[in-house]
């Protein structure tokens, strides 16, 4: 392309500071480096992270440094490569992955985690793995959030964090792959691994909740209980299989004694999908004594949960997730055929596409509990 | 036997009051009722348990009915048999099991856990099938600890908490399979599933501690590091298989972060010994992300921990156990043949040998640290 080696000058939301609203500026994206790759990003899901790391740094989440560009859910094509990238060619589609898969490492090299550590502390510190991003604005290195940051017009990433996808697929969906959908569904089928007749509950009833739904479904679950405080999802979640709402401000006592009395003794999987320490111990008490097992899928960094040691004792599990247990190269395409045969939805979680400069908007609707997902398109 | 049907007069060291020294008394020990057996116990181990129990009352452990007579790591020989019990008979070698194993409920009927909650809520508050003890002292009913009550020269027991055993089998040192021994060494290999090769903690160098010491290295474990505060302990655990000592109170920083180091990012599996929260908390930070498998296998009901989601999320799975994941009425047995066979140590837990007279110096040897197991003969 005529852009190969040279700046790009685009459009990206730029985070200048935590707890602010999101500007959207024009921003120079550097060519890539050795082993990097230039996307052109086509549309990016705003994810509750995205708002979290921006309204929640240092609370729930670490600090991290400012000026960001957000966005770790996108979908584009390749614009151009760096020096020794062989797997990717310009005009190929491409999902970024904020956890990478280099395929050489410990963790690469077995098949009990999805986890991968390079490049790991630059990427969470929004750079590169020479130790800068590839986004400048008015003159200031602009950190890129997970070492993606969909937000932008154009970003560049590692091509360990970055996935080649099948030509057919529509980039306005399959996003949701980078980060939400694949998170919930795999958490149900890779963490719990949910089993035929079983009885779930779902914490949470937004994308990853409503993905973690499909998982339980998808492996054949009996019972699939969701709970959620705003029922305006229930309809929703519904849809997607839930056979049973429960919005626990309905109930005066905790809502683990109500699921405990639906199933006649607890779950056999709880998926806590909201990142509530309040929550996941509600999750971990909902599950059965003898084989229960409790899954942290929502995201917190700082807090700490308590938990009573007993119900451990008594034989339940507790787990968490990260990217619901994918090896992120090798599984998303895969997803993405999932999708593209019909077998895993993605239409049905958007509420709302938008376009850059309404990124703001999508953070609103997100906070207000209104949107499941929405799309930003480039 | 001339006492069949008959009430059996013996001694017993009864726990009158919480926090109080056991009085050794004579008692009544009532006839066995339908699917009870009555046991002469030969030899009982003192486990952590009987002291938590008699001092942490309303602390830790939950507060249970009193008088009652302690003991739940014993072995005997079967007396007299209930109407209907058909898998026992006078003369057998038998040990006592607070656990059941009742052969028919959800729980057994499956193989994801060894639970079996017949009769649970019974013997937990020291009481048989039939909501009564059998044994009275002094025209007073005296609960049975956990169903069992082996600091008693006889005791009844349900016929599903019971287990028929080798002949061979010296009563002296398999009754510590009836508890302390077959849970440490049963949440190495059935709980934690520790692999040939692995990196292995072990919190606790008491009795269950080196028992989970024996379970890693009968499972192949690589390294096998041992955390006590005791140093007293070390030469034994190095008898056993420790590959190396740590005492937390040789360092300034968290022990957590002098494991994390001395195993270059944490162990595989790290295991709880004590019945400690803010260990706990430790044993789950010193395994490593990405797969590092945390067992609780110290008791305690009442008391909370605290911890990160964030160490979950990074890949780690916290568990607990229950009598090490063994059924019971099976895999006891089987536990004492690997002993007759020469394939599990008991012998070298055995610190003491003392007369029943001598229980409470038995606790006072517990409680001081002196002793590894010290063995009640009757």
């Amino acid at each position: 392309m005529d852009t190969e080696g040279k700046v790009i000058r685009c459009r990206a939301a730029v985070a200048w500071k935590a707890g602010e609203a999101l500007i959207v500026e024009e921003v120079e994206v550097a060519p890539p480096k050795a082993h990097e790759v230039r996307v052109k990003i086509a549309a990016s899901g705003v994810c509750h992270t995205d708002w979290a790391y921006l309204h929640g740094a240092g609370r729930g989440m670490e600090m991290r440094p400012f000026p960001l560009v957000l966005g770790h859910e996108g979908a584009g094509v390749v614009e151009s490569v760096g020096a020794g990238v062989t797997r990717f060619s310009p005009g190929d589609k491409v999902i970024p992955l904020f956890l990478p898969q280099c395929g050489e490492c410990e963790c690469c090299l077995s098949a009990k985690t999805n986890l991968c550590k390079a490049n790991w502390s630059k990427t969470q510190q929004g750079v590169l793995a020479d130790g800068t991003s590839r986004i400048t604005c008015r003159g200031q290195q602009v950190f890129q959030f997970l070492g993606v940051s969909s937000f932008s017009e154009y970003t560049v990433a590692l091509e360990t964090n970055l996935t080649k996808i099948h030509p057919d697929a529509l980039l306005q969906r399959v996003c949701l792959l980078g980060c939400g959908v694949a998170t919930g569904y795999g958490a149900a089928i890779n963490v719990a691994k949910v089993e035929s007749g079983s009885v779930c509950v779902v914490f949470g009833l937004g994308a990853v909740g409503l993905a973690a739904v499909m998982g339980c479904v998808s492996a054949g679950a009996g019972r699939v209980i969701g709970v959620d405080v705003n029922t305006d999802k229930f309809a929703k979640a519904r849809e997607f299989g839930v056979t049973e709402c429960v919005n626990p401000r309905d109930h005066s006592r905790p809502v683990q004694e109500v699921l405990v009395e639906m199933t006649g003794g607890g779950a056999d999987y709880t998926l806590e999908c909201v990142g509530d320490v309040e929550i996941m111990r509600s999750a971990l008490e909902s599950c059965r004594s003898a084989w229960g097992v409790c899954v942290i899928v929502g995201w917190t960094e700082l807090e700490e949960m308590r938990l009573r040691p007993f119900h451990l004792l008594m034989g339940r599990t507790l787990k968490g997730t990260y990217f619901g247990g994918w090896k992120s190269v090798r599984d998303v395409p895969r997803l993405v055929e999932e999708h593209l045969a019909g077998r895993l939805k993605l239409e049905e979680f958007v509420t709302h596409t938008l376009t850059l400069d309404q990124v703001n908007h999508a953070f609103q609707l997100h906070a207000g509990g209104q949107s499941i997902r929405s799309i930003i398109t480039m």
